[in-house]
């Protein structure tokens, strides 16, 4: 794997930093080509900034060596508020060489969460650092100039007259409007103390929406190796979170990996690992098996956490009726545990506990939905509202411990059905932001399940939704590889962009309109390097001319409609004879913005 | 290029014909596997019966052979009319081998369209047939037992209170039922009485969302035999119509291959032809040459033409300032011309002459959306919304000469500003059938746009869109080739069949459920079966394990999981735990679907 190629093929495309109160905060630029005007002379086109989540992988000037890890960016940063303390050392391995790091934890009686903080109203360089990163239009220079498509007519979904997608009135992107989400449970930035190669990221209705990708082994398929592999390649395409669902050998050694080279909050199922340690036989897993894994990964720095706490058991029979049953692994262990010692789940009954643990390293929890519907058929059933509403319960009293919460959901769901999903979830847990899997809006798309998914995904972000998780094409059949991810993410980038140009984020469609003068002005490079993938872009273009190449990048037609045929070699002719010159650059966009 | 191959290599998947008054009509059945039951023992499964686009292709007894054509079905049924005569021959060429068939025209003063039957309470054979291929309750044998998971608090898009995407209070299926939508202009079915290959099909927000494929080659790229292929792939995976937008060399002789070998309507730009008539040069182009491509078109067979007639000389300046110009290629060329001559668009000021000429053949309209959105910035402009003005005026005239209208629409749209595009055709087209490209909900996803306008396509398909026109990977990229075509067609049939199921149309979710049911049951081989590309599914399947055969698909996990963390596994232990034994077959399904 050569990281460095990996990171760094594209000339047009370079990591930057903006520097926010002595913090450096990391974006990405892409250059443009001149504009070839009408009198052959050319025009100049700024860059455009966006949001990047590949970390110092894409920095030219870093060391690119696994073995070593990224940069601590946050040690500092933890260490300065004084209210943390050493509680060990992590070992090295023989299968990772990270010994010798010093494990933090909350002082006796403090609780080092982002939203202790906020609620007490103390910016934290964590704070800073995401309204920096969220603000696409000043990373542009078009505060104010550059808002999207206003939302007229719009869907939007509603409850009680308040729109569920998005602040509405605007509020200005600042650290303190950070603060006030925080503190209010509307947004979370997972953070553990103990995962310092973070660059923060702030997930909540009211920021650029999110997505995550799950990757992991299982006991039948996959290394360490790959698994890395696809944490890179995740990150590199433009994963807000990874996941990392490993059920198989090795699954602590390969955390540590990932965490020590993760630059994007990690997630995890400790039920899974609590799993393997009793030789997969839900019934003999126990509290104390489960705290202690808890605690392993906490202080491995594990940033989120899924905890299937809202399975109880008198949801079981609805759920055992259903057409597919319980999809979730998380829900369907729980399930079976309940069952086999006629008690209620563990995990709800020791609520406090994990809150306890988890509230002394900032690990957030994602409240798991493992009853979320499997089907179609299954969709919005009592068994998934009925949880629903204990994850709100659970997230409240979450709260209490100044723990941070999203609460997950979906599964497959019909795009009719998909509201009552949102709406449901802003009431019940109480603004907290919500994170789904797809929906899935049918059943019957083996193999393009990342696009059934995508559907869904990008109707319930508009109506609120603040993170997606990726599903890849392998959904429903085996286990998604190197290739899967990136196909995975790119569609759920575009998911959550289309979201995020849906709720009005000021800035978003900047880069839109960059592409859409690109079209009209032939420029091909500049097309290929806007796009989400621009390694695809540039394959597909290339394929269908043998006679494109990157010094020829400018041809006014292509394969599609020759030149005869090409409209907007028309459009550019028809512009001309209106007098005005080709429309260009980013003073036309920010006009063409502010009508 | 092995046909038989292409159509019957799936034996679990057949072509299936019922009788409704002496009208034979194909439809396909799925072949289920049995469920094993606990105690050992079998429980049969129900084959699933599913709409098919494939035609005679799919028969095992047809001939296989592209130089004889597909049989002619309608022609009996046209000709028993008595409303028509004989006006031609065609003529064999060098490059295409079907001389000597008769070419129809309506008798002097009579216009053999499906609309002017259906307003004179005429059932054609047409109809039947559509009425019985639609009924997909009936079709599995469960009418009334089997309606899908009923709309709830749907978002489903309204204008003054009436819901936009479906008939709401269920009328039944019925050849009367059809003939009153065909009647009242909501529905039309694209038939020319010169392509009697036909299966007909009925396009109409009541019925099931339809999809269509452009395939055709530019003067850079392609050939008779390409184009051909991507018509069997098209109606293989399930296209319900083709656009042929041949803008190269052989544009004739192309379409003569296709209509004769085409089980669904074909669709042209006869403007295209046009235009190579006069050397690409849009200034040089006239009503007479364009009459004469109409002419000859209609003789074909061509069942449906688009014609850019609501481009007027006003809207021009408009779509001249905008950010991406004119993205259609017919838009282009008829504002070229307008500014050129300094007159007003002559299929504007011969649309009377055209709806004459089309009635004579039944030549459905597509009436065009020539100054469609290329970009976001652009979405719902006025040029946009006065030419969709014209179009509901255009598309009223053709009803009084008993002409089919579908009305084009969007481009690219933001998914906040979908729903107004809907209600204003609804309203200004008179509830003309809406037929759209996507929308397309964002500009930066360039080698994905495939997924970005199934993402609108969805919605706006649930809003009450009667058609989707596909888009490929390739989109703004290059002239997709076969496997594009695949792609394209498989996902925007699942964007259609979401669209369906967030409908209600009745028996849309039976494949759905059996779907659902196989997965937990570990009925692989069905999970493959009825997924919309079972080769794919298989493909997936098969590359993750190793051990997976065709002999084999029961095993009980797969390398997603694992046999320990296998969700469905666990859900069937619980489902024992329960009492009943597991779920299984149609009685099952039917039951829950009654839920």
């Amino acid at each position: 794997m050569d990281i460095k190629k990996l990171f760094l093929d594209n000339p047009w495309k370079s990591r930057a930093y903006l520097e926010r109160n002595g913090i450096k905060v990391g974006y990405a630029k892409i250059k443009l080509t001149p504009t070839r005007l009408a009198d052959g002379s050319h025009r100049h086109n700024g860059d455009v900034a966006i949001y990047d989540t590949s970390g110092a992988w894409a920095d030219a000037d870093f060391h690119f060596d696994i073995s070593r890890g990224l940069p601590k960016l946050r040690l500092k940063w933890v260490e300065s508020r004084g209210d943390t303390t050493i509680c060990g050392e992590s070992v090295r391995s023989a299968k990772h060489p990270f010994g010798g790091r010093k494990i933090l934890k909350g002082a006796p009686g403090r609780r080092p969460t982002q939203m202790w903080y906020a609620r007490r109203g103390i910016i934290t360089p964590e704070m800073e650092y995401v309204a920096a990163r969220e603000n696409l239009a000043a990373l542009n220079g078009v505060s104010g100039k550059c808002s999207s498509n206003a939302p007229r007519n719009s869907l939007c979904m509603q409850h009680d007259g308040r729109a569920l997608g998005w602040r509405g009135a605007k509020a200005e992107m600042t650290p303190e409007f950070v603060m006030g989400e925080l503190a209010s449970g509307r947004a979370i930035i997972p953070a553990n103390i103990n995962h310092l190669e973070l660059e923060p990221a702030i997930i909540g209705r009211n920021f650029l929406t999110k997505i995550n990708t799950n990757i992991g082994n299982s006991s039948m398929a996959s290394s360490i190796d790959e698994e890395l592999e696809k944490m890179l390649w995740a990150v590199k395409w433009g994963s807000d979170t990874l996941m990392d669902l490993s059920t198989g050998s090795d699954i602590s050694e390969t955390r540590e990996w990932i965490l020590r080279n993760c630059p994007v909050p990690v997630g995890t199922v400790p039920l899974y690992q609590a799993l393997e340690k009793v030789g997969g036989v839900a019934e003999d897993l126990s509290w104390e098996i489960y705290r202690d894994v808890l605690i392993e990964q906490a202080q491995q720095g594990v940033d989120y956490f899924t905890i299937h706490a809202g399975v109880l058991r008198k949801f079981i029979p609805a759920a055992a009726r259903r057409m597919a049953g319980i999809a979730s692994r998380g829900g369907s262990i729980m399930a079976k545990w309940c069952m086999a010692h006629n008690r209620e789940n563990f995990l709800y009954e020791h609520w406090d506990d994990i809150c306890d643990i988890c509230s002394a390293y900032d690990v957030a929890f994602s409240i798991g939905d493992g009853l979320r519907p499997g089907a179609i058929a299954d969709a919005n059933d009592s068994a998934q509202f009925g949880e629903l509403e204990v994850q709100g319960q659970l997230c409240r009293r979450a709260w209490d411990f100044d723990v941070q919460v999203m609460c997950e959901g979906p599964g497959h769901v019909p795009m009719h059905m998909v509201s009552e999903n949102m709406r449901r979830q802003f009431e019940w847990c109480s603004e907290a932001p919500f994170y789904t899997l797809g929906p899935l809006v049918t059943d019957i798309a083996a193999g393009y399940d990342h696009i059934t998914a995508a559907i869904g995904g990008a109707i319930i972000a508009w109506g609120g939704t603040s993170m997606l998780c990726y599903v890849t094409p392998k959904e429903h059949l085996g286990l998604p590889e190197r290739d899967d991810v990136r196909e995975g993410v790119v569609t759920f980038k575009l998911a959550a962009h289309a979201a995020d140009l849906a709720k009005g984020v000021e800035g978003a469609q900047y880069r839109d309109n960059a592409m859409s003068l690109a079209r009209a002005e032939f420029r091909w490079r500049d097309q290929i390097n806007l796009s989400l993938d621009p390694e695809r872009a540039e394959a597909f273009r290339m394929k269908n001319d043998a006679e494109f190449t990157r010094d020829n990048a400018s041809m006014h037609h292509c394969t599609m409609c020759g030149p005869k045929f090409c409209s907007m070699r028309a459009s550019m002719e028809i512009k001309e004879a209106f007098g005005g010159e080709n429309l260009g650059g980013c003073s036309a966009m920010e006009e063409l913005n502010d009508e």
